[in-house]
């Protein structure tokens, strides 16, 4: 087995007792890199020679005695809208080609602070407005897309280039291509984690998190990457909690929501079956079932978008002024609009969402999770990323993929994408667990009970595509 | 003296102890509310029966032996933008001459279990949509204006008719009647008591809070209203403590801010004098004076306005599309104005907003309360409520008015209006005092030091022009 290939808690033990290299395991992670990168293009770029600088001097580090923990020595990658000082970070736009920051992101210093080493900076659907990547592929089969924003990040992780990649979660742009690579995906609660230094689709639901091979790996990041930080007005203020604690403890007593709207509308008859096995599993694992009925259902998709084009267009408004044609005429369109909306449209979805805040609050006295579908389609075709329901309607990529995940961005509350199984065609599937606000500790619970009863996650995308190369 | 003549401490202590029944001072009240209305038509609506009948069941409670606390008995003004169940709700507009609601708003209904007497409802600014309550006209000098918002509650107050009176504040408009009339006025901070039930302005600005003839009655009314209410998703569900503790302490070691810029431009000499007055006794009574810079004063304005106008045309929309012409020409230029503000527009005000409030808190480390005058301008006429500046420029009332009130409303800072002496001419002025948020408790205290070594705060407006009637 090649180290690329080991799961986080294999390689850290192994790291610890110096069994393991950071470098070797660096150099391992570039092999795979140069040899799937060609097939799904991941990376925008390729730190290559910092990485293996990094990873020497960790090395060295943990020889001489000093082992920061977990994360000390994990080749990581890093979505392009991530700052990183001194790396090129373009957010997989023409608009920032030649952009190189003076500073590392939030996140990316925490993480360097933890012992990381940043393999690259991963492919974003252009400055994550959108949710099928069009730079990349999936690994899983690379004539499909590997669904967005963090594309690149998902289709890293989903091929075992990396165990790690940041990914940002502004309608869903973390946990589908969690779902459609294979990974695990956590969403933090709004407020949790610093985005300072992150480029902005919407200032009021944007979030930053994790892409992992498993869920442990998840609250690891997260207990890296989480808290106050006033260089980021949303984040809070509050202890931050060990979120590896008790991830073992099981589902047993807890009562897991099964929306019966909303989330079963138009979403592909596999994911849906797949879902259900999730619940009964859950339920024999000892959780209780309950049914809730998302509130505001019919509003979900009207107010995301309302309030999300204004916000990107604002931030996107002197670019726009000044070099409208450097964007992909998709992501123009998408700003223009935006700048034209009203403000009183923008105010009227901004109080829509605070009544589905205070309305899924009550939901929440009823349970402690919901249980969803991540995405209603399996990876779509590259080269036309649609989807054709039962009653015959069509759907763009981007909707498809954004639909089910807009909840959790609306309300602030924590979600995490577990693989839930394979489709026939053996692509992969995913479900949400939705939380509370700030208790990421339960989702992560419960999505390793699902990992820990399952073979689903943590596999790597074989690439048969790159066998036949 | 008459029993409207007293303190609201008087008041209760011969309630309580029976020397003196809600039904004779509620008889004492509407005498003088029948003797000055004439002069300054401060309510829109005057409850005399209900009033008597609610007085003549709390004398009757008392006499049964349950006193419910210092409001109880006390005869009250209530805005005319709070609902109150069974009584005509105008909010002053033509577009409400007829609304009775069915329920009162969260904020009456709390001072009616406390046992207050509501006497009628008090004129507004259409709407709240303005600062001078052209309905009104001021006690101290009946050919100028009461200020507003909340004009009615300040005429009412500063008249003697009751000791209390609700208002609400956006830009100022309890603080700047309370300022132009005379009378205490206090702006709890951003969450502090619930709005539900009460006409919107602007609903991320909008603060309810009372107009008192003491500062310690401004506690009193607090203690009443302050608290969580899942029907205003604002507030803030956190304890709330007796604000009449520790009132009395002085302000020895207490930092107080002295603005040297935005709080000095274009203000009324006298005001700014007695403003330096206050200072000056403030330092005699052991409070350290710390100079402050306001941050970010040149958007103070700008973003103020950017905000609430697209808020206050999103709330009045649908009644813009059926009946524009029941509202004042005035209020329906600034709602089609509103409507007219782009998303991004409204968007870059509230990530100003988020800036400012950090600004604020950085401030906020160096002191603990912010001294600065209530408003600009004295009374203004009625005629033509502008004003002329030292440069020669000309400023229309709402704007003399609001301008100084507004970083309270943009931070959501508690501030308090108290007076600090009166103009040669005999006009009131007032000073405020800004607080961390819910740190009223501290704003309160050093309101009472200044009341308790002056002669300002208290009185009652003689009414000449009444005397010559």
């Amino acid at each position: 087995m090649e180290p690329y290939e080991l799961s986080l808690a294999q390689v850290s033990e192994k790291i610890r007792t110096k069994e393991l290299s950071p470098l070797e395991l660096t150099e391992s992670a570039l092999a795979r890199l140069d040899a799937v990168e060609p097939h799904i293009t991941a990376f925008a770029t390729v730190t290559a020679e910092a990485a293996l600088a990094q990873a020497t001097a960790a090395t060295e580090e943990i020889a001489a005695g000093t082992y920061r923990g977990p994360l000390h020595g994990i080749p990581i990658g890093v979505k392009d809208l991530y700052n990183t000082a001194g790396v090129r970070t373009t957010s997989s736009s023409a608009q920032r080609a030649d952009y190189v920051p003076d500073a590392d992101s939030a996140a990316v210093a925490k993480l360097y602070e933890a012992g990381v080493v940043v393999l690259g900076k991963t492919h974003t659907h252009e400055f994550a407005f959108g949710a099928t990547t069009p730079t990349t592929r999936n690994p899983w089969d690379t004539s499909t897309v590997p669904g967005g924003s963090s594309g690149g990040s998902g289709a890293a992780v989903g091929a075992g280039v990396t165990l790690i990649a940041l990914g940002s979660d502004t309608g869903g742009s973390i946990r589908i291509p969690a779902a459609v690579c294979g990974t695990v995906g956590l969403k933090p609660t709004y407020g949790r984690a610093s985005r300072a230094g992150v480029a902005s689709l919407s200032w009021s639901l944007d979030h930053v998190g994790p892409l992992t091979r498993n869920v442990t790996d998840s609250a690891i990041v997260l207990n890296a990457m989480a808290g106050y930080d006033r260089r980021d007005p949303a984040t809070v203020n509050r202890a931050v909690p060990d979120f590896t604690a008790g991830i073992n403890d099981g589902v047993a007593g807890l009562k897991i929501g099964i929306p019966t709207n909303f989330f079963n509308h138009n979403v592909d008859p596999e994911i849906t079956e797949a879902t259900a096995a999730v619940a009964a599993l859950y339920e024999s694992l000892g959780a209780e079932l309950v049914e809730v009925e998302v509130p505001m259902a019919e509003l979900l998709v009207p107010t995301l978008w309302g309030i999300m084009m204004p916000e990107a267009s604002a931030y996107h408004r002197e670019v726009m002024r000044k070099t409208p044609e450097l964007f992909t005429e998709e992501v123009r369109t998408l700003l223009q609009i935006g700048e034209s909306i009203l403000a009183v449209d923008y105010v009227n979805a901004l109080r829509v969402r605070t009544l589905m805040q205070a309305a899924w609050r009550d939901l929440y006295s009823t349970v402690d999770v919901v249980l969803a579908p991540t995405v209603a389609s399996l990876a779509l075709n590259a080269e036309n990323p649609v989807t054709t329901w039962g009653d015959g309607s069509v759907e763009g990529g981007t909707s498809a993929y954004s639909r089910l995940c807009g909840p959790a961005n609306l309300t602030g509350m924590p979600a995490l994408s577990v693989p839930s199984g394979f489709s026939k065609s053996g692509l992969p599937m995913g479900v949400q667990l939705i939380g509370r606000p700030f208790e990421e500790s339960v989702i992560l619970r419960a999505g390793r009970a699902l990992e820990e009863a399952t073979d689903f996650v943590g596999r790597i995308a074989p690439l048969k595509d790159l066998a036949l190369a």
